[in-house]
């Protein structure tokens, strides 16, 4: 199957400019246009990250490419090229191999990213998608990491949170247009995409710049998707918002200066102050003009049931 | 499980110069030595590739890696980094996780390749792993692609072929010093690594390059190990050569001029003429002064058993 299949992926893949050589040789040579390579993998597995036969097989490919951008948007990077790993099920898999790769490749169309490698493995496991995304920065600009937060800084997030569960894990829009205007017009001091849920990467993000963060509960934009979890209790709501993964936004800090900035930016998206950097560490919540600990809480991989 | 894991992980990863930003952030940052990037992708699985019950833990890490090197090898290549996908099943996975990490990083640090990704999942599925190897081109030198052979080129193989069941697969060495040497001061017209079986993989040389080949089969290097499995009988070992999968050795078409010079360098491996490009196309098998046509065979992915 795998001959065949490589022969019509080759036949599907737009040419790009950036393409020196592409799929069906041992490896893929791309032109690089960059100093430096950022570099993520994820692999999405049916019945944790999707459901086969409740999701359309388009939107699952679709899903494994975005979860990769978010992660390059989230380094203030461009997507360039992807490899995808494919561990697919005995039946019909080329089939389903297909369809997988309609999704993923409208997607890597929309951001010029071109395909650098496609794996396929026929096994008695479920659907199981890898992909490793390469960005580079545009010149002059260095990465985003989770290091840089300062004291003072504001802490910033793109969209409107919890509920993802609804739909919106399958559809977000990687936020790579808003990391592009961030990148360019402001200086961001740390980032981190919200995949584990708010109140864990928030956490991560602390701990990696040795700052805490004071939230302000009542600034955190609530999706609707998590209203109608909770049937339209707020309190409920922002647990939601707080806790559940794969929102896939933005979370970033940067100085009060650079956000006047941002908020002259078209992002494409809202960008939400939703707490300040501050000396003393860990997540502090203000409410009613106090303040409490949170607990960091979100998706644990390998911790579930 | 992640979390600790990779912390567990950044520990025991060896500082390279190329890394700018190492794991644990939301990607990784390596500086990149090259115009282009060299990439490829493979996935190996429990039951397919190895058995997770019957083979050395450290070995199976090694193997994922040592696939994708071979696959650097084959385009005129050095290693730069590595992303690592694991699909672990749910018995003690980080236990597993570590065992295979210990092959793989120490194959890693010999041929001094940064990690730069490493992604868990763990599902009721068979162990998988999936490696994303990024290599480099060093200054003035083109990949070597499967579509470059010409009329009048040497077939050359590296190192003795078949019988790679009996632990070669597991074993191997990739061939990227004798790459490195052949990249230096030969010009290689085509090149492929063996992963399929010699006559597959030197069909789809053939085919991509437009040439035919005219086998001497009295020259190809079996391996012992082909001898092994066929009681010592050499047409039967010889069939084992031509079509056992895994051998991971290089396939490279030069002028006879090059092979001249290719012969007087240390590659670590023995280099062997086995044939020569023509321009009748397909495979062709001269033996006892005549020529018959060779129909390819190997292991091809997904055909089933």
């Amino acid at each position: 199957m795998e001959q065949s299949f490589l022969a019509w992926l080759r036949g599907r893949q737009r040419t790009l400019p950036q393409v020196e050589l592409g799929i069906g040789d041992d490896a893929a040579v791309i032109h690089w246009p960059a100093e430096s390579v950022i570099a993520t993998v994820d692999t999405i597995v049916d019945g944790v990250d999707f459901k086969l036969h409740e999701h359309d097989r388009a939107s699952i490919g679709r899903k494994a490419l975005a979860v990769s951008l978010s992660d390059i948007a989230a380094m203030g990077a461009e997507p360039v090229a992807v490899l995808v790993s494919l561990q697919l099920p005995k039946e019909q898999p080329a089939q389903l191999a297909a369809a997988l790769y309609e999704g993923l490749l409208e997607l890597a169309s929309e951001y010029k990213v071109a395909l650098a490698g496609g794996d396929l493995t026929v096994a008695a496991a479920p659907l199981a998608l890898t992909t490793t995304v390469l960005g580079a920065l545009p010149a002059g600009q260095t990465a985003w990491t989770r290091r840089g937060a300062q004291v003072g800084d504001l802490v910033c997030v793109t969209g409107s949170l919890g509920g993802s569960i609804l739909g919106h894990h399958l559809k977000f829009t990687p936020r790579l247009h808003a990391a592009r205007q961030l990148a360019r017009h402001c200086s961001i001091h740390a980032a981190i995409d919200i995949s584990d849920g708010l109140s864990l990467d928030l956490d991560r993000l602390c701990a990696a710049s040795g700052v805490g963060v004071e939230l302000d509960l009542m600034q955190i934009p609530i999706a609707p998707a998590a209203f109608e979890l909770s049937g339209g209790e707020r309190a409920e709501a922002l647990e939601h918002a707080l806790g559940d993964g794969e929102d896939f936004e933005l979370l970033l800090t940067m100085s009060p200066e650079s956000f006047d900035i941002a908020s002259t930016l078209d992002l494409g998206v809202p960008l939400t102050v939703i707490g300040k950097c501050v000396s003393r560490t860990g997540l502090w919540a203000k409410q009613g003009g106090k303040l409490h600990r949170l607990n960091p809480r979100g998706y644990v991989h390998g911790a579930g049931p």
